[in-house]
């Protein structure tokens, strides 16, 4: 065995109890907001047909894919949720109540080069709305995010959403560079993603690169850049005809928000594109308000999903929030609480003899959904007293010869120290 | 994209809403047995460096490995849990609390032929108890067996546990065909774990067959054989001396097992070895007194592990218990619960003007921990009606125009039918 195989292959985690405790902890979270919004949990292999996740446009995750053969099969470990979800959708469109609301808590693996904060697998939290056309399922899942980070701990103003309409872009754009070649807009999108990590400068050399999918001349890729400075409605409203679908929903949504109270919260931004292909509408994302780390969360809504997989048109829309960044920022913040190890009781046998007498105490307090532990091998009881009380344990059970032949267990609590005698056969 | 990608991989499976709260009545049954036996829970990457697997024993498990090269590294899909869990025991061993007791709930991939019940994936809980080497350890898991089993409504009588040890066995065959070859242990382990299933005859042919790493000469193989049909440890000790340690302790995790409350429920079985090469002690198996099932369960004592992956000597024991056989198991006893979808409360909009009513209502409810579906789009009141009945909800909550004007919400009690109003601005 090389030391290296005894490591977690680069990029991945172990979760030791400690770590674990956290996880879950977050992972709660999660379940409990979901829940409170009426969104059910599902789940799918993680190994998925590779089929499933290679589209065209240039995007990252699909360069990034963990793929392989085997017996002639072309497998791959899932990037992200949506497209298992999608078809999981799709295989049962006929009879599913809608609009469905899903959820998911899931790994995702991305083979990319390691970074600070990067890893190769990560989970992620997927809330989506299924068959909802209406900006009424956007308002929802980004209420979803606030009452998930005020349970959280954070602050209001701690978190901001940037939202943007592809839409809208889309609508910009369709008198002009999109007209003969609508074909562009995706890999279009993908390119102006990028524009807040490479700057606008890069941005317009791969707008204009023929190789890049895209080929605009540098007019009209300085144009497209120039309108992504917008930042606020009203501002993006001078790209768009005065009755604008895009811009009525974007109006719409904001007002939902105010219902939501968290209007103030949420920016609008045109630079806010996001890196997937597959949106059509409404997108974002949440990002600390230092923006000091990569984005928290983002979403936005994939109406031609479905249809593309080779579905029936189902308007959809959803986000995924992943475990790392917001683990950093609730460690920057200093909200992680103490998570000890969850115990109850402590059961000691003086001796081997009182063994038995041990077991039958901690099996009944076990029968009684209390959690357990019978020290295991012959420890100093001085050190069973310790490991009890850094779990926090209310009582630790001490079984002697002189207690078994009097049939009865000295009970010690160890917050007050006070002891008392419980009968053997309770 | 082809059909078959809209499928989940052949032998792996989606888990619809329905579905997923099934999967997660059994998981928290299994959490809540292994808090009850202060175990804490961990977990590894689903992905491991793939020499973490392969062993050199004939084992099925390493045959069906789903492994891959990216990028110059040799991956695997874990096959199984217990070698991560060793790998982060071996990392952390000197600084642990030991006996350390962790567990895990893991999905584990095989791929094999499919047949009736078998499925390239499953999920295991695995329970571990690292660095105790008396049978006190074994005794604790097998109680934690018969709890959980309890927990889910099983009958005691419905299911057994049979035991072996496999240091008894190699007690037995020490002076005899071990005597100059003992590196032929752990392949004739593999070899004769499969008695069950293919007989007698085979498994002397195959003890026989020189290219199967055993080779022994047929009487060897017929009294190795022979061994293997014994029902009662009183009848196996003829094959050792008296004073050998591996039956002093099976002695002593039959009387404690009388303690836990479940000696009439497990068996001496010489046959049971248990596929897997590692094991070393004591091995058990569940299975559905019926037998009409695979192996609910499995586990044993695996001393050597830890040194065999490059850590110090440190005993340990497990077991692994399956989500597919004990559901088909549940099943056929009648005992899944109906698990509604769980929803407290619907929220219904009359028109899209009280929808800002209708929103704050839900974000109230929610604040309070509620479950609380917001209606989207424009469905009928009858059919909201309908489906928060068949979820089960207690109160639905209707925003019409006059009610808005009154600044009230209509509540309707769905048990009884009562009506009452609530203030908006409550």
């Amino acid at each position: 065995m090389s030391k290296n195989a005894l490591q977690p292959p680069r990029g991945t985690r172990d979760f030791y109890p400690e770590d674990f405790r956290r996880r879950e902890w977050l992972f709660d979270h999660f379940r409990r907001i979901a829940h409170r919004f009426a969104f059910e949990e599902v789940d799918a292999p993680m190994v998925e047909h590779a089929e499933l996740f290679t589209r065209k446009a240039g995007e990252e995750i699909v360069d990034q894919l963990y793929h392989f053969e085997i017996h002639d099969r072309h497998l791959a470990l899932r990037p992200e949720m949506t497209p298992s979800v999608a078809r999981m959708v799709i295989a049962r469109a006929g009879s599913l109540r809608m609009p469905a609301r899903w959820f998911t808590i899931s790994q995702n693996w991305r083979y990319e080069r390691m970074t600070r904060g990067r890893k190769r697998e990560h989970f992620q939290w997927n809330m989506d709305i299924w068959g909802e056309p209406e900006v009424t399922a956007e308002a929802e899942l980004v209420g979803s995010i606030f009452a998930l980070l005020d349970a959280l701990g954070l602050a209001r103003g701690d978190v901001k959403v940037r939202v943007n309409s592809r839409a809208l872009l889309e609508e910009s754009l369709r008198q002009g560079v999109l007209a003969d070649r609508p074909e562009i807009f995706e890999p279009l999108c993908i390119v102006i993603d990028k524009i807040a990590k490479v700057g606008p400068d890069t941005v317009i050399g791969q707008l204009v690169d023929p190789a890049g999918g895209v080929g605009l001349d540098e007019a009209s890729a300085r144009e497209v850049v120039g309108m992504l400075s917008a930042r606020s409605l009203d501002e993006a409203a001078g790209y768009v005809s005065p009755d604008s679908p895009a811009l009525a929903d974007l109006r719409r949504f904001f007002d939902l928000l105010d219902a939501y109270g968290v209007r103030d919260q949420v920016v609008f931004d045109a630079s806010v594109v996001r890196g997937l292909a597959y949106y059509t509408g409404i997108v974002f994302e949440a990002f600390d308000s230092g923006a000091t780390l990569r984005s928290i969360c983002g979403g936005g809504r994939y109406d031609g999903l479905s249809e593309k997989l080779g579905g029936k048109p189902l308007p959809a829309v959803g986000f995924g929030f992943g475990d790392v960044v917001i683990a950093e920022f609730l460690a920057d913040k200093e909200l992680w609480p103490e998570l000890p190890r969850p115990l109850d009781d402590m059961v000691f046998a003086l001796g081997e003899a009182e063994r038995p007498a041990a077991v039958a105490i901690a099996s009944r307090l076990r029968s009684q959904d209390r959690r357990v532990e019978l020290v295991l091998g012959s420890p100093k009881l001085k050190r069973a007293m310790t490991d009890a009380n850094r779990a926090g344990a209310a009582r630790i059970w001490l079984v002697g010869p002189d207690e078994v032949q009097r049939g009865v267990a000295k009970v010690r609590d160890l917050a007050s120290g006070e002891e008392h005698e419980e009968p053997l056969d309770a």
